[in-house]
């Protein structure tokens, strides 16, 4: 196979793929993948020749030469494109030939929508309200920062109902380790940027952190911005990172 | 088959899911549904019984019969769920059997990826700072209101960039009617209650609006709340309907 052009940078979105990336690339020799910078620190992300491949004008997105040069934007939809593709055993999902497998796909899709329109744009707004409101002031609009917090911890709680007696978010009994995690997991490994330390997170939600943090191919995925040379990595911050873990 | 118990409430995410079950409706005779009201005015939707169901405490939700009472939450993984099961020809999404089904099927996914992640979220911000924001107050967070309504136009104009010179969101030429408008319209639909007039809408984005408010499934979806006689249609507040194309 060409190796697949992941257009993307240091963020949480980011991160999920270079997660999916990462487990792919030690599970199958043949995947090949190629990072190519977006800056979103220059606004890269909205020059014309990227809106091409993603309108939004956002990252991450993918290019896939194997499939006639496909575009895919939408990290979500991103992750469901390499599962398809490239986890030929289904590893991270369900392969349709399993008990179930429909169930689970759609419990996975479940999980995955609850943090695309959940966790991530509402912490989102948490960090945008914590730390860039208003020029350089930070947490000059305190009811929208009150707000978000609020929400976040509130989804994280959701997250705990789902996870207090389980390691990973679908699967049989504990669960399996599947792209719904990785797709959470970029959110929340960032709680301690977003002002909510390890100390507050909730038992469940915590043990499936240190779950997430323990997998090799996480600790590649976030340490590749360093190791690419060409960004800034936040998720490698020192002002929250001393809060997670030792990887 | 056993009716679809379809936990609901007027709201635009609420009302994607009619669209659809209303689609299926006319489409296949055999395809039936049952509404639950879940009063979200007096929280019914943060009730035990309730949670069982969505742990997030949201509607729409769906609990199918037919498949063991298998419980589907977040309005995205529910219209996957019924186009999988219950729109047997595909009509809204691509049969495997098309060519390129994979490609569409994942611009689907995108597509409404983009909606669950942007245009939600971005657009139910929008209301809670114009409308809800502190106490009985309006618009007491400026700073808040007009990044959200900036935000809600600009992914306005990315929906505006797709639709320029199509129909609908998805497929050959000028597009095939899919989920992915369904999900997309729920939304859009509600532009002039978010304080946005038809009159500033983008010329692609106006003629996509009145090609779903023209489907007779459509009408009939938005009207459900009246008809079933339980709820205040929030979908047909006076305040902004008159600045819709007549139904």
């Amino acid at each position: 196979m060409q190796p697949i052009k992941l257009y993307t940078w240091s963020t949480p979105n980011g991160f999920k793929v270079h997660t999916l990336c990462e487990e792919l690339k030690n599970d199958y020799p043949d995947f090949k993948y190629e990072v190519v910078p977006v800056d979103i620190g220059k606004n890269t992300q909205k020059e014309d020749w990227f809106l091409k491949i993603n309108p939004n004008g956002r990252i991450p997105a993918i290019v896939d030469p194997n499939q006639g040069d496909f575009a895919v934007f939408e990290t979500a939809a991103i992750l469901l494109w390499l599962e398809k593709y490239y986890d030929k055993d289904h590893k991270y999902s369900w392969p349709s030939t399993d008990t179930n497998a429909d169930k689970y796909r759609s419990e996975v899709l479940q999980w995955i929508f609850f943090v695309h329109g959940g966790v991530g744009p509402m912490q989102g707004q948490l960090n945008h309200f914590r730390m860039q409101a208003v020029g350089d002031s930070k947490n000059v609009v305190p009811y929208a920062y009150t707000r978000y917090l609020n929400e976040t911890k509130r989804l994280y709680d959701v997250l705990e109902l789902r996870l207090k007696d389980r390691d990973w978010l679908v699967g049989e009994g504990r669960g399996k380790y599947s792209i719904a995690d990785m797709n959470a997991f970029g959110w929340v490994a960032i709680h301690g940027f977003s002002g909510i330390p390890r100390s507050e997170l909730p038992p469940g939600v915590k043990r499936w952190v240190d779950n997430n943090w323990a997998r090799p191919a996480v600790k590649k995925a976030v340490q590749l911005p360093q190791q690419s040379g060409f960004m800034k990595n936040i998720m490698e911050d020192p002002e929250w990172v001393a809060d997670r873990p030792q990887l």
